[in-house]
């Protein structure tokens, strides 16, 4: 597995094909810049001396050092020399970003896949793609576009599809999820999916593993390698083309073969997969994952003041099993003491009443009082206040509390009440997840509970 | 029905209760104000001679002239006098927002509940409520909070829940959906969700009915109401206490009995009925009913830049029912002949490649070429530019090409790549819906294709 050591920190890089002037392929470079990438770095084109600023070699057999990592981008015709040189100059990694092989749906794509792959195992390198995006790893300096997050966090992420691992990365950096390894891996014709599932699974700074794929070639080698992270680390999956439309659509975009649904289903179930279906689902459970504890026993209270929307939330919270903590005594009391006497209630789900949106005080000793009851894991606030001065006092609140509690709390930045992308950066700064909507925060908890009980099944362990 | 033509247009209102200094019961007199009610309004409180410059009245009693409507928000211990005072002066409707009713759980309250409906039946004037908001209707000068929009639209909004009333205006707002009329009616023990649902109905200037109820005492009279409607206006339900859970939460909150979940799926089933269980889901429905025309086979093409998140939604459109547009020679010639060769696709899903961040003509040209092909009924846009002033050529694009064709246009605002917020507003405004992926996208357009197919089956019009 030392090559996988070397495509997420290579040593050098030389950008083969990399254009003279401004085009898609420059981003290469802008990235490698942008994030400071401290090995040499060697444009390769047979029709510049310099480029951006650095010295540059008509052809891979020119490079004065010996070179971890190619990055590709000629255009097809030119690949196969180009992999040649590579083998010859003992690289180590290949990148190839050019595309037009198994994705084009031809015999001739078909059949160039198989030979460059070929041309991989007998040169003694590895080849990531073709047509791929490759890795973005903040610590090693490494990025494919330029003005992405430069912080490293703790999350492993494996997208076939190039843009998808970019978006993902752009949508994650509000939430201050960060990535410690990002790998787009195309039509993944040598390095594929289940090996990068395992490296990332062996990987000590790697707590939790999002993947999106459209098929993979060996069924075997990805039920190994899910088996080894099964109940270690969550692994939040995307896989699509799953229907005959997902599938035409798949086998044009990265040539997969999307493979039988239900040995999907059944792989993820044996190794406590939690399976997502889109952008929205994925981001609510990977930020679940991050900043909720993986303890308890899953109870949930839910509290609000506009009384309505936690009744569906009451119903969302019994769809996805989770448990209605039954507050204590000594909870009751408190809260039946300090709340208004109309238009509120005190039992879960409790409801601090209109008034709580001028007197925030009312949110937050209900909270204060609920992070004190042994009988509750996580806390749903649905709250703010009616002016920004009241929702900052709100939101300072929340993040004390938060911060001080070793329990779960859940922030909702409802529609029309609040907007959501104010809060992601404060709340989540200070370890609170937050959702759009008490369903979908009810959901990623639930799903994370999911993989608690798996891993506590399978290590045999009881929390309680 | 009289009754409730002056619930939604009185000529007079007396605000019955309403506090000499600031507290929550002032937000009626200030959303009455900024709405700009043209008729009379009476405050009335014992203590006070004048309130915010209107001049004030012990009783309901002492009033000068007679009163359409009264809002009553006087102590529960009060209500009975009050409402006995309104039916001596012949007011013709009551508001209680007074809470401590049926929602208490107690007897006591259910009682008081009976004795005030009783004194409304015999008094000769109807209520709504207790423990509700009101009535928001721009045309007619009413709301119960300030600062909500001012304008008037189409859609009709029935909801239990006041706070969730508030909320759904307050995000339909962005998305240019404005209300005709909007009521929180509260326990209904008096006008309830089958009265409220068919007058509605029969408003010719409502388009689509949106409500949110926990319960209706009457199936009867639901099944009626719904059956008026059913296959002429699309109405979109959200159903809350259909769990254990949320029941109890029902009951806590409206003092509603959630009812035998199976009824409620049948009705819904039986008159077209589009059933939401969240409010994104409803805002996505609603936004979707009130842009995209309801003609049409319902055969839709998938446009991207980036290729990964097609590839899930042509999944989504299979899981829906949705038909994948097979897209005619002459577009799919256009299409070979404007788009690069490599890394782009021009079956369905269009793959317009990477370079269309830069070169948004490969978008628009696209987008142009499918609004002239009759195979295709719905066109979902998944793309954006890499800067502000490429964003605004996508936008302007997209929206002159929206309004010239009769096809229906949805954009997609993905994370990470666009935000939602800046371009609902102009998306919007030139009738484009915009959802934040194009899961949500297709399920929104596939839910309004239901209420289209259940329409022509009942009216046996074949669109074909």
């Amino acid at each position: 597995m030392e090559d996988l050591q070397t495509l997420f920190s290579p040593r050098s890089v030389a950008l083969v094909g990399i254009p003279r002037s401004f085009k898609i392929g420059t981003l290469f470079l802008m990235a490698l810049k942008d994030q400071g990438f401290a090995g040499p770095i060697y444009p390769v084109n047979p029709n510049a001396t310099e480029i951006d600023g650095l010295r540059s070699y008509p052809r891979v057999a020119d490079l004065p050092d010996p070179v971890d990592m190619a990055i590709v981008m000629v255009p097809k015709a030119r690949v196969m020399d180009v992999l040649e040189d590579c083998a010859r100059k003992n690289v180590k990694i290949v990148i190839l970003y050019t595309s037009g092989y198994g994705e084009s749906g031809e015999r001739e794509g078909l059949d160039e896949q198989e030979r460059i792959k070929e041309v991989a195992r007998k040169g003694g390198f590895r080849l990531l793609g073709p047509n791929c995006m490759g890795v973005h790893s903040s610590s090693a300096g490494l990025a494919f576009f330029p003005e992405m997050p430069r912080e490293s966090g703790s999350v492993g992420l494996i997208s076939q599809s190039g843009s998808l691992c970019n978006l993902l990365m752009k949508a994650f950096e509000p939430r201050k999820l960060f990535l410690r390894h990002a790998v787009s891996y195309g039509n993944g014709c040598d390095v594929d999916l289940p090996e990068l599932l395992e490296w990332m699974g062996r990987q000590p700074d790697i707590r939790m593993i999002c993947a999106y794929t459209e098929g993979v070639r060996d069924g075997r080698s990805l039920a190994r390698a899910m088996e080894t992270i099964a109940g270690r680390k969550p692994l939040i999956m995307w896989k699509v083309g799953r229907t005959a439309a997902g599938q035409r659509a798949a086998a044009s975009h990265t040539g997969s073969l999307a493979g039988d649904e239900n040995m999907w289903k059944a792989l993820f179930q044996q190794n406590g997969v939690l399976d997502v279906s889109d952008l929205e689902e994925m981001m609510d459970l990977v930020m679940a994952a991050h900043y909720l504890p993986w303890e308890g026993k899953g109870r949930i209270v839910l509290v609000s003041g506009p009384g309505g929307p936690v009744v569906s939330a009451a119903d969302a919270a019994e769809r996805w099993g989770l448990t209605m903590a039954s507050l204590g005594e000594e909870t009751r009391k408190r809260l039946n003491a300090s709340l208004p006497a109309t238009g509120t209630s005190y039992r879960n789900p409790v409801d601090v009443g209109l008034s709580a949106s001028f007197e925030l005080n009312l949110y937050l000793d209900t909270l204060q009082t609920l992070t004190e009851d042994r009988n509750v894991d996580a806390i749903v606030m649905l709250g703010g206040g009616i002016s920004e001065e009241t929702n900052q006092v709100y939101l300072e609140g929340l993040m004390k509390i938060g911060k001080a509690t070793e329990k779960s709390v859940i922030a909702v930045a409802y529609p029309g009440f609040v907007q959501l992308e104010d809060w992601l950066e404060p709340l989540c700064g200070a370890g609170i997840p937050v959702y759009p909507t008490p369903e979908r925060a009810l959901r990623a908890y639930a799903r994370i509970r999911q993989f608690v009980d798996f891993r506590d099944r399978r290590t045999g362990t009881a929390t309680r």
